[in-house]
């Protein structure tokens, strides 16, 4: 007997073992039913090992990159040990997060498919952003990579770099100052197969976190992010920003001890 | 009976009128397949209508924000039409692109929402690039929104600004400068409900080009991109830069005569 999806995902539902984020969190609001009932999320999540992620998500990055890499590297695994819903989800069309989405350089395919995996098990929006930001904290500070593969693609020392932003294009420009390789070589790649297996790691052990009822690791933003949005943020004066981003790595001229010195933002904001 | 998903797949692609857009595109690579052969992409395409898009991207918005709004607003009508594998799709999940992600700022979500309904419909990454790049471009350079709503849920008259940038971040900003309406206030939630719209649209008008065969509307990129990426990009001499969003959003000190005045980028990359 097959059985529909529907029926699939309610006998995961019930399994032993079966952790629904949001059954964690009995204060959050229940996830957005589309009308007809099927679009139901979040999906039940099973506590993952958090190596034997990384080494999946460090080999799906040489077939379709990095968001590819994290998303697939999590749920694939969910699709083998329990089948539906997991091993319906099309995962493929997450390699449109290479390069910062085609190739743009925007945010870190990485990071996007970490937030969307999350997002995948966890519905309620304060709960998605405090398990994403755990993990853009831990990348904007972080020096990566640092996983060693087990069976290495290319095996070579791997310098490391801390990319200050959560933006692929300074987090890759950062990695090729500091370690002198080119970008789009093959150390570069290796590079992100390995940064990929770090944040696919660091989401399994956030999520997994979640599910155990520990409490979340302390990660703290940029001082100067509270600075900035003291005034800029929406419950500031000036109310015309928002944002959680590492202020400084676009906008460098900005003094340590702004808004003291009345130093102003590079661009024209 | 009831079909399972992959049945139902196989009979939506032999169905009258369908197009799967790689077939559109004879040259290009086949879509990775998972070790099953049930992550299957690209998901056939059926033509749509942009304004009826744009109206239920619009009011979707108002129930999951910017990303979820253009990924529902387009597969949530070829649900309605054709069930699966759309009526499946968790699309709920694409509440997390919301404020740049989680509101960090980063990838405005109606982009990440554009980009990831356009690699469910074309799984080969150079089509994914360039219909992607097609809809990025034009939101970099276009002066949004434009969307008027058939039900306004915010009746108003709607100020729009040009975001020079992908990023939500500078988006936001540079809107609440242009309109003098503070960040996160209900004029900001109705501007980012019409762009959601105007992206959706837009999102469309690229996707329907493709399926009839139209030659993409040309659009160019901001020139200073191809002169930064002559020197810092893969083929430059520098090789340390990568990315295709317009560099002057961050890098502001960078002259129009860049390289020539050997003017430094702001930051310290």
């Amino acid at each position: 007997m097959q059985l529909t999806r529907r029926e699939a995902f309610s006998a995961a539902g019930i399994a032993a073992g079966v952790c629904i984020l949001s059954s964690c969190a009995p204060a959050e609001r229940k996830s957005t039913q589309s009308e007809t009932g099927r679009d139901m999320v979040p999906w039940p999540y099973h506590e993952l090992d958090p190596e034997t992620t990384a080494e999946r998500a460090y080999h799906y990055h040489y077939d379709g990159h990095c968001m590819y890499g994290v998303f697939k590297g999590i749920v694939w695994q969910l699709a083998e040990r329990y089948g539906e819903p997991y091993r319906s989800f099309p995962c493929s069309m997450m390699t449109y997060g290479a390069g910062g989405v085609a190739s743009w350089g925007s945010l870190c395919g990485a990071l996007n498919g970490a937030a969307a995996v999350i997002a995948l098990f966890a519905s309620a929006r304060e709960q998605q952003v405090s398990l994403t930001s755990q993990v853009f904290l831990w990348y904007e500070q972080a020096e990566l990579p640092v996983y060693v593969p087990v069976r290495p693609r290319l095996d070579m020392p791997m310098p490391g770099s801390v990319a200050r932003s959560v933006l692929c294009h300074p987090s890759v420009a950062l990695w090729s100052k500091a370690s002198g390789y080119p970008v789009a070589g093959k150390e570069h790649m290796e590079r992100c197969a390995r940064l990929t297996a770090d944040t696919a790691r660091r989401t399994v052990i956030v999520l997994n976190e979640r599910v155990s009822g520990q409490a979340p690791r302390s990660m703290i933003a940029d001082p100067q992010v509270g600075r900035c949005n003291a005034c800029h943020g929406r419950d500031g004066e000036q109310k015309d920003v928002l944002g959680r981003m590492a202020c400084g790595s676009c906008h460098t001229s900005l003094s340590d001890r702004h808004p003291d010195t009345l130093a102003t933002a590079p661009n024209s904001l």
